[in-house]
């Protein structure tokens, strides 16, 4: 329990913990989680990410996910409440925090409090998804711009501006979208009906860099009959052409 | 020297570095650099980057910058050469190697060549660096989508469609622009041409987490007049507005 007397000596931690697997955290994200006395997480988080928190610290699940869990008001309150209690706060996410992770609305929450702060980024599961079965984003002479969206919409999120997304990717651009497995069906209707090709590649991505990683390969027209479970990141377009069975497998092989 | 008769035990690792902290590597990409035998690496790294090889691993310093550097070609022949002598190769990238990293590419070499291969996702500067002065690149009610493009382009590499990402500004998204300094008035143009609000906040981050970052508040329409140098990541859009002057400051203050 926090200790009311003692003042804060540390800046409260705003970490993203990258994808899933503990090795793609960053070096200062895993220094500041073993120090921590509080660390407030998110839900998604693999346990192996949670070890790394030195045994005695004391782990708050805040619940935020797909569905929203904890609410932002109550984790604000949460973080100012330990950092004035001069507790080591670290406020860990799923991937980065500065991209739809809400960081900056803690952040902001902090900053009314007079309380001080550091944002650590993360590795996101947009970029980090679809490198783990071999796709990049952008490739030179086939896709020079990656957009990222989210599928997940809260009140007053406007919605991402679909036609002209579709015109990017129809101009070779690769859309990542982001907590889209429920939607996906009518993402690919938008999409389609925007004009974009109904057999440009896709890829996607359950469960990225933890165990029991998976990915489908498909057309857009496909994309809403993909037998897939969240979390999942879905990317469209024709760098997902670049997608090999096993990235892990072949990293793993010994070859003369 | 490499030794033509060992063969090879390890993975040709393709590692994003990151922006430049050395902190901000991933704890794989900072134990991959250390057990290296040959580091084939950027011209952009931080020099603290580089510390982290082992003192006696073969650094070689291929060159790439804005400006090209070392012919892919050549890179991708060096890959594949150490490691069929049996080197432990890390091939490291500033940022993230499969965004305008020209990584798939080389892992396309190793492909070819019969050789193994992992990737080792960074933390790319795209995102990095405005959160590195308090600026998230999606926020809730405000930016919906974040596009990320590079202003470089090479041979074969197609043009972004500016009319489409002037339309996603416009829509409240967020852009952020590599290697766009020495285009950054044209880029300007562009955006303005296609209707995008002059009025509309950008920050430029120049040496995002190395010593030495600073970076400039501006409207889009100044960002022709802005002083900076490369390297530098270019933030179009209204979350530009949430930038502070000194995230590190305030995250070494100590405050009750």
């Amino acid at each position: 329990m926090p200790d009311p007397v003692r003042p804060s000596l540390h800046p409260v931690a705003i970490v993203g913990a990258g994808p899933g697997d503990p090795d793609l955290l960053t070096v200062r994200a895993a220094r500041l989680l073993g120090e921590a006395t509080v660390v407030l997480h998110d839900r998604l988080l693999d346990p192996a990410v949670l070890s790394l928190a030195a045994p005695d610290a004391h782990l708050v699940d805040v619940g935020k996910d797909a569905d929203g869990g904890t609410d932002q008001g109550v984790i604000d309150e949460l973080l100012v409440l330990y950092a004035r209690a001069g507790e080591r706060v670290v406020r860990l996410k799923a991937g980065d925090p500065f991209l739809f992770g809400r960081g900056r609305e803690e952040v902001a929450a902090l900053e009314a409090a007079g309380l001080a702060w550091e944002v650590v980024p993360g590795v996101t599961s947009a970029f980090a998804a679809p490198a783990a079965v071999g796709v990049p984003v952008t490739h030179r002479g086939e896709a020079a711009t990656v957009t990222v969206v989210t599928a997940a919409r809260r009140d007053g999120e406007p919605a991402p501006d679909w036609r002209s997304l579709a015109r990017l990717v129809s101009a070779g651009g690769t859309l990542v979208v982001l907590m889209g497995v429920r939607r996906r069906a009518a993402i690919a209707a938008e999409l389609l009906a925007a004009g974009v090709a109904a057999d440009l590649p896709i890829v996607v991505v359950e469960r990225a860099t933890h165990p029991g990683q998976r990915h489908v390969c498909a057309r857009l027209d496909e994309l809403g009959e993909v037998e897939v479970a969240s979390p999942a990141v879905i990317v469209i377009g024709v760098v997902a052409r670049h997608a090999v069975d096993a990235v892990r497998a072949a990293s793993d092989a010994v070859r003369p």
